[in-house]
């Protein structure tokens, strides 16, 4: 798949260079909290469940958002990897991603309005398995961190806007 | 369940007003790519799949990352709706979030060095179905996006330190 990726990639920056109109792209997401603090996540054709373990009142089917966001941003180094190493032919027999992220539930929880409620800090390790030289894997490493869209989101601020729309329900109408 | 989360609120505020070292958590993820884009990530006993669709060089066996990142922002709202609501004793039959974020996709392939590779902005859709007072859902509203964990992580930096490990094939050890 290697070589068809490669053209993938050098078709795909032609073709934004040429136009960039195409480059413009928008994801969507919806979601729905059907019981306490479970959510079922609809994303195109893909399904997914979010809860909170029970220590956080959850009933712990599936991952919390915090973890979610930490998931988001290994795959994002994974697949950035392994599109830049095809790309500048590097070797790349394999990637995986640990993460770690601190948060201080003193923010969540408003007991201190001087602690945030997100994180504080994310460590990652990035554990690369290649034959490629030192200098060439320090400038894959370089030009996946100036370009992994998740690591961009978390480690910059991102504008969010932030609509709310209210239904009453029928009970309180027929009042 | 409104009345034991009120209570588990309540009590967790407390310890943690009385001993801040309760409340520091810290969360985890690891993730391996496992054939072209996709990747198979582990959260504690949970299991995901995130891909690329096809346009993006994937097999579209999962979400991507940065739909990853708006499903963690849809449900960390609803969660945050769902536990101040009880808190505040504020009535909330049901909350969900529909997400959509801009990205100019010059940024991830390296075609203007000057675009930015994560989102340009995200816009977010709140439905909520109560009959609360107007008056109580902004005061929700308000407390919600002061708390909201994934909202925070989103709109303000994070620091994320890297660290990449190499490990060599046995086929170069050998050589």
């Amino acid at each position: 798949m290697s070589a068809g990726l490669r053209q993938l990639i050098a078709d795909t920056q032609e073709t934004f260079r040429t136009d960039p109109e195409k480059a413009r792209a928008t994801f969507k997401s919806s979601s729905n909290l059907t019981q306490g603090f479970r959510s079922e996540v609809s994303i195109r054709d893909h399904r997914l469940t979010v809860d909170e373990p029970a220590a956080l009142g959850g009933t712990d089917s599936g991952p919390n958002p915090v973890e979610l966001v930490l998931a988001a941003l290994g795959t994002c180094q994974e697949i950035t990897y392994r599109a830049y190493a095809t790309a500048m032919g590097i070797p790349l027999e394999s990637v995986s991603v640990e993460l770690e992220g601190d948060i201080d539930l003193r923010g969540f929880f408003a007991v201190d309005e001087s602690v945030r409620s997100g994180y504080k800090n994310i460590r990652a390790n990035v554990r690369i398995k290649s034959d490629a030289s030192d200098t060439d894997l320090q400038k894959l490493r370089e030009i996946v961190n100036a370009h992994c869209p998740v690591l961009d989101i978390i480690s910059n601020k991102v504008p969010v806007q932030m609509e709310m729309s209210v239904t009453r329900p029928l009970a309180s109408r027929e009042m």
